[in-house]
């Protein structure tokens, strides 16, 4: 059977399949971006797509109310296909892979922490000349009577600009394939991009030699890179794009068992790098009028889980007992190993993992975060898909995880949605009306799209103010905005459709409000359990820092008010912006930097929550709002 | 419309194509592999194949008889479409590309040579050991209590193992990829494959951790290669292939021009890495029963524009004034900068160029051939689709190259072929009823299929011999077995149709016999202006060793009888097989080798023919059988 995809851009995609085949599963095999946090199982409701002609079986459910389901909508993974189809893919399908956006580091708070950080690396105690060296040759130009080939005349020419030995200078395969064009574009008086002997790149211009670099976060829902001068360490370009992966599943659990079954390795392995990292480099070049090839240095933060499936290497045992990485460090990686488009000299660092759930997002976040250099004890807390927690000074570091789920960055909830333009991002609601009233990411004027992880903690937050849900998360009245429909949800409505961007209800329903319960009682009982094994409790925390994809509208007063973060002063809370990033920055900038990174690494306890016997209470007790010890939280909200 | 191409495998290939568009086009884009020596140009008909359905423009011509027109075949690159086509594509129409044969040391003259030059790298001046070991580490088993993570759990025991410090070992990517896996596998006990410190391979076994070495000749028209055991130098299988660059012309001239189109250079890059050298070393690994990634050294040896393409390096100046190539030498390349499916961190050697029509067959081939070590005088003559001279020995060597073109591989004449199964490689004719006999490579039995180099050289002796064809090559009578078609060309047949292995006759005409009294009459003339350059004649010869494609079945009587060599005693002839892959195989096996035929590169001075004022004189005087001064060939045939 035939399956013709119809993209919202115009884009067909052709697909053969057969009769009783799931639509989920062909989409993947034609490569048509449709989300799938769910991994499939038909729980999330994110991959709805419009059948426009022919039959698929599949029925109305929690996630395919009545309504759409006449208008010929349909959840993918639950569709088994009966005919020749089209099927319309509307953006909101793909918008978790397919939505690029500015990463920055210019939020509140993040821009701050960036600079301060910036200035450490650049001029502070990890300066450090990258090394690289732009430099004009030149060669005499070849005739009959000297017809010496072009590789051994630029090592002789440029060993006599370096004031080297000819034996020295070595030319990459990069720099050899675009030799011949060069030398005769520029009257045999290329600039030269050198490193250590190594003649990485010709270019016919000064600018177009000069060394880029590239820092990238592997987030388990986002992808960040910034594309950095490495001459000057300026930032050139920025931006984020979705981890195509998403589309087998939300979490590194769901990832981790699709790469087991045949081929999925690769599969991850290819979503990571060829469809995501790579275009997202091409990108960044593009912005900057550069080739990809000229990125002769890349730094990887990513959490354990995408670090191995980032380089292919098989990581099941990363979920499995004993909880064992295939590997901590892999130093001295090229860019021809990566797959990532850039030059295959390139040097590749990845920031090293400590465990299983503490991955190289946490190392290069605590040296971004400064904490590893204060005498006094900080809490450094990432919020992203995975919830990791790192608490101590320059004495010692304790790192832990736990498993929050992607509710943070609007996994796993109806209208959820990452931190980008059209994200509800704070939220107040009106006691008498319960109205709301709301801020959405964007140039302005336009409707929301759903909800980012600071927006459900406002709605929660006021939900539970205006007594509209009680501690268990339960809705405790109805209104106008607050409906019971068929299948027994509750939900409050946040826009109605047509106040919303897609023309689709925006709401929260008690299932939504208990996933993320569950999320921030992960949260609260971790930084508790962690504390109580070192005989310590929240007051001795000097600073907060709260870093990763929960974005920098996160209020803070809200946060406590619903039990997600401890009840100390909100100014010792310092929010500040994607660390992983900027770690990974600052590797990129400084080989001392990443020198420290390892340190770091090195000198960090993992510890293991569910080794300890009292975890589970605390989790149990923190699923309530705000908990079931209200002394922990007096001042209420 | 849709163009089916039916393969005599029973695969099929549908391509989508326009009307007007010419059917090679379409079967290129698709990846259906026809040869095109002639590049298209409807000058050689090996593109025939059979229009089952549908209509095509194309014309009955020299390359195209009546009957086959009649029967439905068409020359694809005279092809025009016109409807939809099912076109079945003979084996005939792939046949440079597709045979594959054993590369073979073992024929008469080529054994003797390699196992002289072998016992050089393996036992005499140039032995070195490879610096490879295999090692057992034994691990640990990990733990709750012991969460390391496998590489620094390996890198631990194998520092162990080796008695250096942890910090000198380091992992490949490779291994990584494979680790956690294996590791599981043999109970934490693995074998490293290791090289100066660097864990190229684990496996579960000693045998399975060995590292296996590749060399490779890459002709202008047959690739060959030899898988070796790097710890014992053992050749474990041997095998060639059509170099599948041949669909874009037949010699380096016309690759040349392909590379400069438009995609032409990836597309000549491809077509001898991932579709010709990478399954040939899949080949040969499979007869090893080994995986490819386990290849962790290769030497290639090709011509200049070989290796230019090998590389992905823009060749298109050598064949444009000054003739200049990108490089001689390249050093310090790795497994994932060639694309052939080896280990990525594979050492890669390449035989250096000398001047662009003279590379690194030549360096390697004199290398193997041992004249560099004498101390007398040889000449070393390579014949393949391209022919190069080499005159001295330990004082001084010379090199030129002469346009010999295609023909001693067959190329370029109607029934020639390789010297592959069915070609016939020698061949008498009766003086009275010019019948001939012949000998056919292969099992014995079946019939001929064309005719190789050697076969070329006895058919037309043997017509000169018999007075059936004159000093300018023109046939004087005519016979039941000499015949005169429609378009003027006078033709022998060597075999009738029944007697033919496809059923078509094999012949050779008056257009043959012109295309290789050149192709001879470059090679005698070439020797003769490089003796001339030193005042010196054929005499002061000591020996001639033949290499190259033409292969041990030629009769050196007979070359010299049609004034294609020096008329000097035959005794003093010597055919030693590939030395190209030979040489390569010496730089594989050992170190030294390789930087002798570096140094034989440094030391050989290149002459380039056409800057000799007295050579197209020569060669228009050896453009008859023998030639026009018969006081060179006083010996008669």
């Amino acid at each position: 059977m035939n399956i013709r995809f119809v993209l919202e851009d115009g884009r067909e995609v052709h697909e053969a399949a057969s009769a009783g085949e799931m639509l989920l599963a062909v989409a993947r095999r034609a490569g048509v971006p449709i989300d799938a946090p769910c991994a499939g199982n038909g729980t999330c409701g994110k991959c709805r797509v419009k059948v426009a002609a022919g039959e698929v079986a599949g029925e109305v459910s929690k996630h395919l109310p009545k309504e759409a389901y006449d208008e010929g909508y349909r959840l993918a993974c639950q569709s088994e296909i009966k005919s020749d189809l089209v099927v319309d893919v509307p953006a909101s399908a793909f918008a978790y892979q397919n939505q690029i956006r500015v990463a920055d580091f210019s939020s509140p708070g993040a821009k701050e922490a960036f600079d301060a950080m910036r200035a450490r690396v650049t001029e502070g105690e990890y300066a450090e000349a990258g090394g690289y060296a732009v430099v004009q040759a030149t060669l005499s130009e070849p005739s009959l009577d000297d017809p010496q080939a072009d590789r051994e005349r630029l090592t002789g020419a440029a060993a006599a600009a370096l004031g080297v030995e000819p034996g020295a200078v070595r030319v990459s395969l990069a720099a050899q394939r675009k030799l011949p064009v060069v030398l005769r574009d520029c009257g045999f008086a290329p600039y030269l991009l050198v490193k250590d002997g190594l003649i990485l790149d010709v270019a016919p211009s000064e600018a177009e030699a000069a060394p880029l670099g590239l820092a990238v976060d592997i987030g388990t829902t986002t992808v960040s890179a910034v594309l950095v001068d490495l001459l000057t360490n300026e930032i050139l370009a920025a931006a984020s794009a979705g981890n195509a992966q998403i589309r087998y599943g939300a979490d590194v659990i769901g990832r981790l068992v699709e790469s087991a079954k045949p081929g999925g390795l690769a599969r991850l392995h290819e979503a990571v790098t060829r469809e995501c990292i790579g275009p997202l480099a091409g990108k960044l070049c593009e912005e900057a009028a550069a080739e990809p090839g000229r990125i002769v240095r890349t730094a990887i933060a990513g959490n354990t889980t995408m670090a191995h499936l980032f380089l292919g290497v098989y990581g099941n045992h990363l979920r499995l007992e004993p909880y064992v990485p295939a590997f901590f460090s892999l130093p001295a990686l090229r860019g021809a190993d990566v797959g990532i488009g850039i030059h295959p000299d390139a040097e590749v660092l990845l920031a090293p993992n400590i465990g299983s759930y503490v991955g190289g997002d946490i190392t290069a976040g605590v040296f971004a975060s400064g904490i590893a250099e204060k005498d006094s004890l900080s809490l450094f807390i990432d919020l992203g898909t995975n919830g990791e927690l790192v608490f101590g000074g320059s004495d010692f570091l304790m790192a832990c995880a736990c498993s929050a789920g992607p509710a943070f960055e609007g996994g796993e909830i109806s209208c959820g949605m990452r931190a980008t333009d059209g994200a509800i991002t704070s939220l107040t609601i009106d006691e008498q009306t319960l109205a709301p009233s709301y801020e959405i990411i964007g140039q302005g004027g336009q409707k929301p799209a759903g909800l980012c992880g600071s927006g459900l903690i406002d709605v929660i937050c006021e939900l539970f103010r205006c007594g509209a849900i009680g501690a268990n998360g339960k809705f405790l009245m109805k209104s106008d905005r607050i409906i019971t429909d068929e299948w027994g949800l509750t939900r409050y409505v946040v826009a109605h459709p047509e106040d919303s961007a897609s023309g689709a209800e925006i709401y929260i329903n008690d299932a939504d409000i208990d996933n993320f319960i569950r999320a921030k009682g992960s949260i609260f009982s971790a930084i508790r359990t962690m504390l109580a094994s070192m005989d310590m409790d929240a007051d001795m925390i000097e600073d907060v820092y709260l870093a990763g994809g929960i974005g920098s509208g996160i209020d803070v007063a809200h946060a406590i008010g619903i039990g997600m973060l401890p009840a100390i002063d909100p100014a010792r809370y310092h929010y500040i912006g994607n660390t992983s990033l900027a770690g990974a920055y600052a590797m990129l900038a400084s080989g001392k930097a990443a020198a420290r990174v390892q340190g770091i690494a090195d000198g960090m306890t993992y510890i293991e929550l569910s080794a300890f016997p009292g975890y589970m209470d605390e989790f149990i007790a923190a699923c309530f709002l705000p908990h079931t010890d209200s002394k922990l939280f007096p001042g209420g909200i």
